[in-house]
């Protein structure tokens, strides 16, 4: 297993209908990693301010998450800001502080140049670009973006479209980068930009994982109490990156079961806020839902 | 096989973002008929109006569908408009015309009070309720009802739900009978609200079944062109009660495979106005329908 992620690490402040926290740990690379943790070993690119605690990075340590490559820069640590309504479904964007994040410059250390598993997580496609230029030759790159850079960086996210080889968006950002309402043509034409396979998140509807050889559609692990749905797409992500790092190989077949892992461990996430749900539960957990997943959806 | 549905005839007038078309065939009934018959034979109670096209009648006979439940009242044939907003998942009634419909007093012809599968459209409950008792001993009874009911006759409503085995229900109607806001609690509170099994209907997202032995979810079949969803829902319905009807048994492994055909089935309705889609398939489109959808979802 070698798994490395590069992306946020982050405060963040979320209201949901039934409870409010304030700088609870966040970041897309952390939920990413507490999510691939339960499949083996991850090591973590990114950075933080000099207000980043100590102790949460040795916690980090602690469950399993390589931090060498987490720089502290002087500054404050990216912040968020967010709410959500009733429904889960719509967020609002309350505020949003990049802080050292604004001037992230990736260092992957020496060490982990060659790790053959890369997950790039949302961040300005020249930065992602730039992490994935160090890595030697990785054999599973997948990228995740955001609407604000389909909107303004997009010839240099098509470019990094051209180097990954998987993509995992939401439906709103493949409806943008596609120009195409249908979630099934969208996915055709972003398959057309590059990657061997797409992936759509569909939230609590789910998720589509749609390649060169290969079709899957997955509905979401039903959740009775959702708590906070911050990271479940990154989380996702952790479980689907982590999966495949563990078998390693990229077959249909392992990628139709990493969606059902990915999927799973997202269940987790939203049961807590910040990192808590997945902190509770560990690879037995993981197992039982994966398999009672399987059996959910299994015709 | 015999199957029996009970519901409306209408004309529809139905505005999508691309076409407008006036007058079309409509009505639950006539849905769920054409979706069932491509399992085999169905038959229908119901009401029309002086206005409807002995040719229309005929058409159906043609097509399999037995109208000899089919009542001529004075007056015109029940009329629905509505205008379908470009996320296809927001539909505004434009007009609702009862005519006939609205003192339809279900006559269920002798030869066919021992139908073994039973399908109770969307009516007003008492309604619903009048048909089923004329029923022998059917084997299987499922309904579906509407907002409107669920707001002023719930209580012929739960009663009707003590005497029927299965309900088939959109999420707002779930959300609203059950007064849960998670779709899996709604389902569960439903289920002890008599029914031995429930299916939650999510549109694009796929549906639900939850049973007392039996869980299944499963995503919709991926259409590239929708052109009218109208009557998806009662197309769903005549593919899942017309494989149960076909192969005589209600199984967990029969309502699984009931959830891929009434998914298929749904999926040509949308795909033409009116009955359109669903007239221009037959069983071996169906049947390849049911496969493909059977291997994107298989784990």
């Amino acid at each position: 297993m070698s798994l490395l992620a590069v992306g946020t690490l982050a405060f963040d402040s979320i209201e949901t209908p039934f409870e409010k926290r304030t700088d609870v740990l966040g970041g897309s690379a952390t939920h990413f990693a507490y999510a691939a943790r339960l499949f083996g070993p991850v090591e973590l690119v990114g950075v933080i301010g000099t207000d980043f605690p100590e102790e949460t990075l040795k916690a980090m340590s602690r469950a399993g998450i390589g931090v060498r490559g987490v720089e502290t820069a002087p500054g404050k640590t990216f912040r968020w800001a967010g709410r959500y309504e009733a429904d889960w479904n719509t967020r609002h964007t309350l505020d949003t502080q990049l802080n050292v994040f604004e001037h992230f410059d990736p260092k992957v250390p020496t060490a982990q140049r060659g790790a053959r598993f890369v997950f790039l997580a949302n961040a300005q496609p020249e930065v992602q670009m730039r992490a994935l230029a160090q890595m030697r030759a990785p054999e599973l790159v997948v990228c995740d973006t955001m609407n604000l850079w389909i909107d303004i960086k997009l010839g240099a996210l098509e470019e990094l479209l051209r180097k990954v080889h998987g993509l995992v968006v939401n439906e709103e950002e493949a409806r943008m980068l596609s120009g195409r309402r249908n979630l099934f043509q969208a996915a055709k034409v972003l398959l057309a930009k590059g990657p061997r396979f797409v992936i759509l998140k569909k939230g609590e509807h789910g998720a589509f994982l749609l390649g060169r050889d290969v079709r899957f559609a997955l509905p979401s692990y039903p959740v009775e109490d959702v708590v906070d749905p911050t990271g479940a797409g990154d989380s996702f992500a952790g479980g689907f990156m982590g999966h495949l790092a563990a078998v390693g190989e990229v077959t249909p077949a392992a990628l139709r079961r990493a969606m059902l892992c990915g999927t799973a461990t997202a269940s987790f996430c939203v049961e807590g806020f910040s990192t808590e749900g997945l902190e509770r539960t560990d690879r037995k957990g993981l197992d039982a839902r994966v398999a009672e997943l399987a059996s959910l959806v299994t015709p």
